[in-house]
């Protein structure tokens, strides 16, 4: 089946565009964009925008993508499959993703950072440069994550964030802490100091108040953390069933 | 009068545009879409969006509704007279929305949530999914309300606020809290527990600190709450009337 | 060399297009606009909208601008030369600006305030109305200044910033507060009182806990503030001589 384009929609002539790809009314497509099978671009967006400081570099998009209206993503950057957006998202350059990336409604993504895999941000999160997420990460509304110990300086530090870690909503990480596997912040946390591996850090600024562990859900007395234990929708088939051998026995 | 809609705008056969109705360039206006006499739907906006996750309902929007520029509308919500959106708003499906809603630049709402009369949110804040609010309400930018008391889990408790309680900027409630009527949330608060009518909750945790009829204007020394005392700007006559019959002994 | 207008752009007769000025695709220009030679407007923009309580007023625009894709500015502005904005700005009407204004993306400057020379806001900054900011101001992401005392009320009172100060991320200024020269509001803190020159502001309520003079880099051990010690990228040369001057024996 032939892409699906919209009159209004401007291609470049370049632009590589799979099977079965839908892009929507005013949406502007650039010079060395791929665009995979399946994936569907809405109106208003900008994919493929020149300007930053490697401009000249390609943007490779996955197969079975949902680009949300009003996304801009330039250039320089390589989104793997299913790459999920919300409305007027911004990518900028030199970003690497893997599978299932999830931007929410209104992410700033400042460019030269790296996520894993089935990485899920929710609206308004601003990632600064230098940010390398790990995999089965969630980041909740206005998570703000700074780079610049100094500001301004031309110092970059940019946060670490390992597998499913859980960044709860309007919380600010400083620049070059680490945020252990599995690990939680709560809401509105300020956190200045690495948070261990199942930790938990609340507070302004934060502290590491213990581990997981003790986090029951109210009505079961199961337990909440790691979260992969009870929540598995919008994640593959094949990672569900690893998860729920992990846990069958407690 | 006939309706004006700029030769650049995609409208869908099946839409019903009430007399008197301006469309902005650029603007799309999707099918089942009903938009009530005298609204102004400026530049670049959506209205009827498809693909939320009751996306084949209708959108029903009122009368004397002033849409800015960049607003994404849902399908599957009903918004009364009198909406105004600011810039580059985003509402999901299964919103009811009373009278006289404004919306501010950069308002995020996630739909399956209810709007009574006269709420007014300023620039930014973040709605979430199952919020109820009542009417006469005031937040103000950059307020987040969470639905999630274990991200990421199913459960889900939306925030519920009272007629006439203000939140003010940059705080965050958390989930499933009430906010009494009249009550005020101070900047930067991270509410956990309810607040009760007419208190004041602030600081991170926030704490019920006294109710609000102590605060006074510097200048005048006249009582600050309930705010209907003295702010009126922006409210039909007819309810500026009562409050002011209902004040004016005291 | 004669501007160059997408065929898609909508300008209004009356605006005044300076010399090798790019509009980009469906980008809409409206009446009584003047951009200065050298400027480029990326698609999706509207330069000049109405609707503004001063919605008559023209709006000009200084030469070597760049406005990226998504940015609406009102009219009854003034911006000098240089003014540099991210994605998805909106600057309501009655701003006045001096020359390298720098608007992160999301930025939401609500009009009324004035701005000095090279004032730099990160993304998603919120300025409110009646503020004044000096020169050489850097504001980083999700920042929120407010206006009202007692909200709501009609009483507006803008914070008012100093050269040189830095206001790190997700932090709120409560209403009227003045940030002296050359001083430092850490992140994500609630600033209630005005903060002395040379300053440091930090915590929920916000405490002024010393002067930046005390301020090392780890590596070196040389004072970091003020910052135009080291930091001179996005500055004039001639702005940068002297600052190199001034600092030269110490």
């Amino acid at each position: 089946m032939k892409a699906s384009i919209h009159e209004t929609a401007i291609i470049a002539a370049s632009a590589i565009i799979g099977e079965n790809v839908e892009i929507g009314p005013f949406t502007i497509v650039g010079e060395n964009v791929t665009i995979g099978t399946n994936t569907r671009i809405e109106a208003h967006c900008e994919i493929g925008v020149t300007g930053g400081t490697i401009s000249d570099g390609a943007l490779e998009i996955g197969s079975n993508c949902l680009i949300r209206s009003g996304t801009i993503l330039y250039k320089g950057s390589k989104f793997g499959d299913g790459l999920h957006t919300g409305h007027k998202v911004t990518v900028r350059e030199a970003v690497t993703a893997g599978d299932g990336l999830q931007l929410g409604t209104l992410c700033d993504i400042q460019g030269f950072c790296e996520f894993g895999d089935y990485v899920k941000l929710h609206s308004n999160v601003f990632i600064s440069q230098s940010s390398i997420l790990g995999s089965f990460i969630w980041i909740f509304p206005h998570v703000v994550l700074t780079d610049d110990p100094h500001p301004p300086s031309e110092v970059r530090l940019g946060c670490r964030l390992s597998d499913y870690c859980a960044i709860a909503s309007h919380s600010t990480l400083l620049p070059g802490v680490h945020i252990g596997e599995g690990a939680l912040v709560g809401a509105m946390s300020l956190v200045r100091d690495d948070v261990p591996e199942n930790g938990i850090c609340v507070g302004v600024p934060g502290k590491n108040i213990g581990t997981t562990e003790n986090i029951k859900f109210k009505e079961t007395g199961l337990q909440v953390y790691p979260w992969r234990r009870h929540f598995h929708r919008g994640y593959p088939d094949t990672v569900v069933k690893k998860w729920i051998a992990e846990f069958k026995n407690s």
